[in-house]
C-alpha cells in the first residue's frame, strides 16, 4: 500500500504517481523524455545504464530493473544485465569512458560535492566532452529525485524481472511522454 | 571554476547550467514552476522552506540560500531566515503541519525508503492530506537532485547572504520560466 490514496492501485511505481498528479507528471516526463532519448552525444542505451545504476544505489527496485529493463531494450542484451549492473558491469561490454562516466555518476548519487577534478579529468582522458560529463551528473542527479519520489511514497513494484520486459521495450522506444494521463506539455 | 566551461561564467548556480543546456533547462524550470508556484494546498512560502531546508540538508549552498530568499520574499520576513532554516526552524513561526511535512522531507533528503507509516501517520494527525504528503516528497525529492546538479558540476555561487535578495524577489514573483534562455516549453 502507497503511503496515499492512489487512484489506480494497480500501477506500479512512478506510473501510479504519474496518474495522482498529472500536474507533476507533465514536466517530470518530459525531463525523462529529454534526458533519456533525447539529443546528446551518450547514447540512450548509455544513459539507461546510467539511470539505472544510480537507481540500483539507491536502492530502488522499480526504477533500477524498469531502467535496466530499457537499456536491454536498446542494447539487445537478456535479463541477466538487471543482475550483472547490481554487480558493477561485470558481463557486458562498458567502454572505458562509459566506466569513467558512471564513476562520477556513483559519486553525484553520494552527494555533489563528491565529484572531485580528479574524476572529471579521468573521463576526459577517457574522451568524455562536457557535454558528456553535463548529462552523465544530470541524469544521476534526476534519479535521485526519481527514486525518492517512487520510494518515499511506498508505492507497489513488481519484484519479478520479467514483469518488467514489455516495460523496457515501451520505456525505450515509445518514450516517456505517452503514459496514460492528460498533460498540457 | 566549474568541471565544464560554461558560456557565461559569471551566472551562478544551476544559471550557468541552464544557459549551457537549454534543452534540458526546459522541463527542470517547468518542473520548479510546477512544484514552488503552481496549484498546491501548500503555500509557495511553506514550499520554498521545503525546498531551502532540504538543500540546506544536502549543503548545497546556492539552493539553499536562494530558496531561502524565495521564501523570505513570499512571507515578508528578514535575511535571518536564511540562518534560522539551518538552526531547525527555531525563530520563525511554523505550523505543527509544516513541522511534520519537514520531518518527511528530511527522511526523503536521506533515502525515500526511510519515510515510514508513522512519518505519514504524524503529518496527517497534523491535518496534512494526501496532496500535501505527495507535493512535501516530491519537493524533497526534486531538490536531491537540483542540489547535486548544481554541485556535481562544480559551479559558482556567491557567499553572502545579501546576494540573494533580489534573486529570491525574482523566483518568488517573477517565478522559473523566465530565466534568459530560448525554450521550447
Amino acid at each position: 500500500m502507497a503511503h496515499i490514496a492512489l487512484p489506480d492501485e494497480s500501477l506500479p511505481g512512478i506510473v501510479g504517481l504519474f496518474n495522482f498528479r498529472p500536474e507533476t507528471a507533465a514536466p517530470l516526463q518530459l525531463l525523462a523524455e529529454t534526458l533519456l532519448r533525447g539529443e546528446s552525444p551518450l547514447t540512450s542505451g548509455e544513459r539507461e545504464l546510467i539511470a539505472a545504476y544510480v537507481s540500483h544505489l539507491n536502492d530502488c527496485h522499480f526504477c533500477h530493473t524498469s531502467h535496466a529493463s530499457a537499456a536491454m531494450a536498446h542494447l539487445e542484451c537478456d535479463l541477466a544485465l538487471i543482475d550483472d549492473i547490481k554487480k558493477g558491469f561485470r558481463e557486458i561490454a562498458v567502454t572505458p569512458k562509459l566506466r569513467a562516466l558512471l564513476n562520477i555518476a556513483a559519486k553525484v548519487q553520494k552527494s555533489g560535492k563528491q565529484v572531485t577534478d580528479e574524476d572529471v579529468a579521468a573521463a576526459r582522458a577517457e574522451g568524455a566532452d562536457d557535454q558528456e560529463i553535463h548529462d552523465t551528473v544530470l541524469i544521476a542527479a534526476a534519479f535521485c529525485m526519481f527514486d525518492r519520489y517512487v520510494d518515499g511514497l511506498g508505492t507497489w513494484a513488481p519484484q519479478d524481472h520479467e514483469a518488467y520486459r514489455e516495460m523496457g521495450q515501451r520505456m525505450a522506444f515509445t518514450g516517456y511522454v505517452r503514459y496514460p494521463v492528460e498533460t498540457t506539455v
